[in-house]
């Protein structure tokens, strides 16, 4: 366990064509990102389609999620919900499987006061009593957790661990450092910048399609060697490039689909596939940036 | 039937105790609102607590107000949900208990292409094959529907009647009227305002809870009576005021609650209940702008 | 003197083929909106290229303003500048040339505190010692007066008599109204909403071009004629939108020059002129939409 | 010649108390920070007051630069204006009196097409025929230059060097190394985190005042220590939350004054100088964070 400090890429939710969850690939693509060394995951979150999964799928993806991962690396389970019941229900269900943690958006839709958002927190944190990671996501929440904000949140909520910060305020990375806070940083082209700063890791999409770039980013930075991390970064910010034109859930089901060989589906209604010639022109970026079609061992070997 | 044009009030969506539908309470507020001269109910939409009840609750209150209006009223249903499936199978369900149309937010959370957003709502829109309005809440679901967006939706959706237009962008008001769409203005201090630029009526939740304040700015209006209505919106404009001072959920339970002698709950959590204090202090400025308890025959007499 | 009531066109300023203020051509476009029936002008405002105006060229404005109009309207001279030093300078020379009021943006560029802002106006307010109007413009300056700012201007500035409230925020106008305030709307699309309630006429370049579209509002509204006055703004905002497609200050210059039959030049650089086909684009609209050429009597005839 | 590699302080503009330009203290600032080991300065740009100087100041403290620095660092010298003729006449008069180099914001207070914002650029950068740089400032130009804007600007202007990236945008520093650009990151708190994806260095007003630490991390950086980089620039960071908690100009002026046991002055009207308790709260942080009084050997000593 590496302590919330490493490369937690934030899973896709694989689905069938029927556009159910497919738990086979979810086991594939857990089974792919572990063998390349990541240190835990970011479960059902954003790029797990989150709000657009009911509860019992949120719950079945819990299980599978503790039952593959067998204590190797650490699973940080989404539980947000647009009320406080259902997120409570399901960090009670999470903490039950065998999750390491929990995370969890700010309510949504409605602009909750500073006082409702902490008893919010107060609420699922008290349900799972688990680590809690907060989700600092504004562009889909409508709601910044600012530092003030969170050291409301960490003054009421004694389970608090730290965040993905995927607010454009990068400087208040080295604010949550500074309030012992676990900060993993929440765009995955800024994963070095981030750790020279206080950051502990980087949770993101793209480091799901290719873990052993942000791994490498990890090491290198752990290795004190500055050149081989920036070269690694850089080469990684290229596939985040990549994401980032073709769209977070089509690209990240298209590119696992590819390099694993199997069919992860495409993103749930009101998300739209590519089309036939957006998906030829995203493969073969995909060779560009040279990643690999990839062998997964059998799961425990 | 008005034909969409007057006043709409947003429906509260009122709760027992225990935090369930309470649908004697939302038949009499309902009621209520019809025997001050409303010509219709926007149902549970922002100010119906929408994304935080569940399908069924959705669907019960659709059956309800149906039930309850009998045809005096038009009911505008909302149906929106995260995933286009869910929003399919209320648009489905509103048809078949007989409210006269429905509403939509966009998809919210995930940012949407316009082309999925168009998608969405056509699936809807033939899901129910009822006139449609389109929900533009820009500040809950992160999309403006600008004009040009608007242009391709009706390009799309053949069901497309109108929009509730709670942006800031209240000049667009004049765009939507000349495509020949139903803009009911969603900030009720901006009725007045709206209806001389072409909107044709008010949807938002102040109406709720003094519908008599702006059914006489309706009247005033279509009598040619610019004075008066200047004076009745300025009269209805106080009571907006007290419900942004006080908050949505919270003001439009608590003054319904004291006018008609019911018990309509508060908001569900993650929405907070006002306090001892701050209920005093808003039914004191109750007082002050002088909404009083109200009567509300039997229904039906 | 209207008292600040009615139609004041944000008037431009003319400049000659070498780039230097053309003074007969801005006597020209004055008088054609005064015998049009304007009640008064912004003069060198947001339309007349305030800050790309050195000071030398602002005060021979406002003397050419005070000459040409010999009191029969108002003149509202902008004084606005960087620093207070060249503000206050501006302000005390328009007062001893003999214009009406005059108006000033709050600091730009940098972002101050309230304080500052205030301390800004009073100094301003104190050097002319006219009825003082606050440039809401945020669009340009960073910084939106709300009310709440207003209400220290209101407090710290004895000469405080209004506003142009060009900030998106439509609603705010009550609010300036409930201060005893005269809020002239800037935007011309709503002057007749704005109206109702409580603003006290419009400051925009548009009313510039087409005078008598906006005269037409305001006569209508005060006849209690509303059919009337919609059927004049709708008219009017065809104009407005004509002078958004094409660029504000490119538009009201070229549209005076073709219908005065003068040449009232470019903007100045960094703002770019017309290409030959937008210039005959912009003359072919605005002959669809109904301006035609106009005769000026001698002034003072 | 570090060939715009490294510290480079956004010096300020001391005055007298009468509010001029104070010459001796400026060369009094300069020699410190060179004596410090920065590799050049931003010269009258934001925290040089850049807008509130006359054009004869900012022209006097080109001479100043040049003179004073005798080619032992780059001047970056900012000849922004509000008029393209004003900025071109700076542009001409920083080229002639030997400035390595200029920099200078976009058109600001009106929003200006692309074009005219190439246009603008392309006649500044001909006017000098000096390295270029763009100044990213949008939170007081209104207008943010993207990479796609830099792209045209770069096309359209042979003298462009690189940009002072001061956007919230912090991940477009890669896309504008990319492009070949010195891209010197305008947030001192970012200075190590910018350097690792491909700035060149950094220009901001907090390294004025302890431009000591900012050279720490660079040398750090470039011995490949980490983490003596990391801690530099913690400390560093310290520093810039002390000018952010005081405000700019009255924070760097108040801290040089105090280092050098000189009188920098306030910042010019509408900024507004500290009171003497937030004076004393100031020196008393300076004090905690370490800054000690300085000693600055003549000149060429």
């Amino acid at each position: 366990m590496s302590g919330f400090r490493g490369v937690y890429p934030a899973i896709i939710t694989p689905m069938t064509p029927e556009g159910d969850l497919n738990e086979a690939a979810f086991r594939e693509v857990m089974e792919f990102n572990i063998q390349a060394g990541v240190h835990g995951f970011w479960v059902a979150g954003g790029t797990g389609e989150s709000v657009l999964l009911d509860d019992e799928e949120n719950m079945r993806i819990a299980e599978i999620a503790a039952d593959q991962s067998r204590g190797r690396i650490e699973n940080i389970m989404h539980v947000g919900a647009a009320t406080t019941a259902r997120a409570v229900k399901l960090a009670e269900h999470a903490a039950r499987v065998g999750v390491e943690s929990i995370c969890c958006v700010p309510p949504f839709f409605y602009r909750q006061s500073d006082e409702a958002i902490v008893e919010h927190y107060r609420a699922v944190g008290a349900a799972a009593d688990l680590p809690l990671f907060v989700y600092n996501l504004p562009q889909s929440t409508g709601v910044e957790i600012t530092p003030e904000l969170m050291q409301k949140i960490q003054n009421g909520v004694p389970q608090l661990r730290g965040l993905k910060h995927s607010a454009v305020t990068f400087q208040n990375v080295r604010a949550f450092y500074k309030m012992g806070l676990n900060c993993l940083i929440g765009n995955s082209m800024l994963m070095l910048p981030a750790l020279t700063i206080g950051a502990t890791g980087c949770v993101d999409g793209p480091p799901n399609i290719a873990p052993e770039l942000w791994v490498e980013i990890w090491n290198a930075y752990n290795d004190g060697d500055i050149a081989r991390a920036e070269a690694a970064q850089d080469r990684a910010s290229e596939v985040t490039g990549l994401v980032r034109q073709f769209g977070l859930h089509t690209t990240t089901k298209a590119v696992l689909s590819y390099r694993l060989g199997i069919d992860c589906g495409v993103p749930r209604a009101p998300g739209q596939p590519l089309t036939t010639d957006q998906h030829a022109a995203l493969i073969k970026r995909v060779e560009e940036v040279g990643l690999q079609r990839a062998t997964v061992s059998q799961a425990g070997d």
